[in-house]
């Protein structure tokens, strides 16, 4: 093992948000080939990088649209050339965001969910009085249905009434999605795809049977996306498969070469002994990584070059990385590679990240960062 | 109970960070009268709020100056009038970071952590390197140790090592430091406080026998501070304490009308049953609130009017709030006002956070958002 920093390490101050613009290239490749031949589209969720430049090559490489979570982020790519945007969240329309909504909905193909009878009519109440009767595009809606993950999203039985107080009030319905969000826990992903199938389809069937022609049928986390079933879904929203994470990772759903973001990070502090566990420090702590760590991951993340350490803490400027008996500690001032564990998170925590193409680091602004509203 | 929202929460987009001014100023106020009738320096660590109109509040009360945890920080607070920083973290120095610390020791009162003799020998050589024996003034520095928390920091009986190593650099040792950040968990902190107490008067007694003059023996987290013993810290650097959050509250370290921050949030999604838990869904999720949630807190941070609720899921745009079944759920629209559980990580998140005087909101910048190195 080598740790000692090469000269592409030697650049930026740490921590740096560094993306691998061949492994992105790939991923976004590979995810969009695998979407065409199973005959799905793919609106590759945008909420995961916040990047007008990422947001071009995914739609370059066939996306039917970016989706996003908020109105803010629809915005920004709106006015960086998206023309396809689905905002895939149940907003409760205020009369703002009705006529930003209105705005864009003039510039862009835009549709964005609805979970209750009351927030569709609602929105459509709201999207009547702020075009003031002007006519004009108004945004399609998809019913949000829960398969599983119990956040958001009416049970599928209960889409209908939804769709119909949308239909009432003048709105378009486009169709149904889902976030098979339970799809994120070892073993779950397959499980995840089949309920995601079975809520999709019953809320269809019943929407069709009502005489809704049901022309999208939204769902696909990254986990659980190429696990979609036949006739299930007619599109797909990964957002992480684009740099994958160290959650994908750890969960067998994206190599060790497919992870295309990576912080890289200096070794401010080393303690071989004799109080506490054998470790080394980092400069990159949850202000650049996130904190997220769900239960069954090994850490906060994961060393890219090194396998075998363990992110045992995470504050807010530091990572304790703990190192197993027999491996040397790296020495102080070595630049080393963190995978995130979550790496939507990552984004959204610098104004902009450093793309390597191979031969240098250039900057992408974070167009949507902070985007919340 | 009443859902209905009042006329002050009919104003912003949600989620929105809001900071009653009045509550802010007695927290700051509080803290400085405590430091003061205990005799020690309080220098507020700024990476809590990263505002330099609150920085100036803190240091009109009587603080000593500002802790900050990165060079950048320093950099903001500075540019924005504060005269004494601490950076309290172990620096490797590179060769920008030292003309940028020179350019900042020129203009304010300047110091920074090292935590080992290799770190601040190289800090020492990095620095003469940069001032190309121009003279000038240069930063102090301090040596971290290890008070239990095993982060960053020496074991205290190898903190005379360091700061030889300093010295035979040529950099002044202004004296010693420690986080006992194992301070933060229930019934954790007088132990905390204790070993504090220990770890630092061990290392200032080891650095005053080798001849060195030891003024400041620095520590104090906000659980931690008020319990500082006598004789121990010179100084303390509380940061959450200017808002409260959540973890200080279920901690018993701040009461409920202490808490001076909160996420406005709109009610987006609402679940009486069949399928989940009973439950709400807000639309602030960990891109606003941070995703920190240890162990023993009740959820991902608190309802402010709302205990009895409780947040069992967080992703990035949305909060599952689930309700006692003796509790009515508020209907769609209604605007909620979350305590978030770690407040450090809000303010980084936003651009500006609002600040709620009694009659309007005004927003006030985060001028050092981001400035993670």
């Amino acid at each position: 093992m080598n740790h000692t920093p090469g000269p592409a390490l030697e650049g930026p101050e740490t921590p740096a948000v560094v993306v691998d613009l061949e492994v992105l290239r790939r991923n976004v490749r590979r995810m969009a080939d695998a979407a065409a031949s199973a005959g799905l589209a793919l609106r590759p969720h945008a909420k995961t990088h916040k990047i007008p430049e990422i947001g071009r090559l995914q739609v370059e490489a066939g996306a039917a649209g970016l989706t996003v979570a908020t109105v803010g982020e629809a915005e920004v790519f709106a006015e960086h050339g998206i023309e396809v945007l689905f905002i895939a969240y149940p907003l409760w329309v205020t009369e703002r965001m009705a006529r930003r909504l209105l705005d864009l909905a003039g510039r862009v193909r835009l549709s964005f969910g609805v979970d209750s009878a009351e927030g569709a009519a609602h929105a459509a109440r709201r999207l009547a009085a702020a075009s003031g009767g002007a006519g004009g595009a108004l945004p399609e809606v998809l019913v949000e249905v829960d398969s599983g993950h119990h956040r958001s999203g009416v049970a599928p039985g209960h889409a209908l009434a939804v769709a119909e107080a949308a239909r009432a009030g003048g709105l378009e319905v486009a169709g149904v999605f889902t976030f098979p969000g339970h799809s994120y826990g070892p073993g779950a992903a397959a499980g995840a795809a089949h309920s995601e199938h079975e809520a999709l389809t019953e809320a269809a069937s019943l929407l069709e049977e009502a005489g809704f022609e049901v022309r999208r049928r939204s769902g696909g986390s990254t986990p659980s996306a190429l696990l979609t079933e036949p006739g299930g879904a007619t599109e797909i929203r990964p957002g992480v498969y684009v740099f994958g994470d160290a959650q994908q990772l750890e969960l067998g759903r994206c190599a060790a070469e497919d992870v295309a973001l990576t912080v890289w990070s200096t070794v401010v502090s080393r303690h071989e002994s004799p109080e506490g566990p054998r470790r080394t420090v980092l400069d990159a702590g949850s202000k650049v990584l996130g904190g997220d760590r769900p239960g069954w991951a090994s850490g906060y993340g994961r060393l890219a070059d090194h396998p075998e350490a363990r992110i045992e803490a995470l504050s807010e400027h530091h990572a304790t990385v703990v190192w197993p008996e027999d491996r040397e500690l790296p020495p102080l001032g070595s630049r080393l590679r963190v995978i995130p564990n979550h790496v939507c998170l990552v984004p959204n925590l610098v104004d902009e990240v450093l793309v390597d193409d191979g031969a240098s680091l250039r900057a992408w602004r974070v167009a949507a960062r902070g985007r919340n509203s």
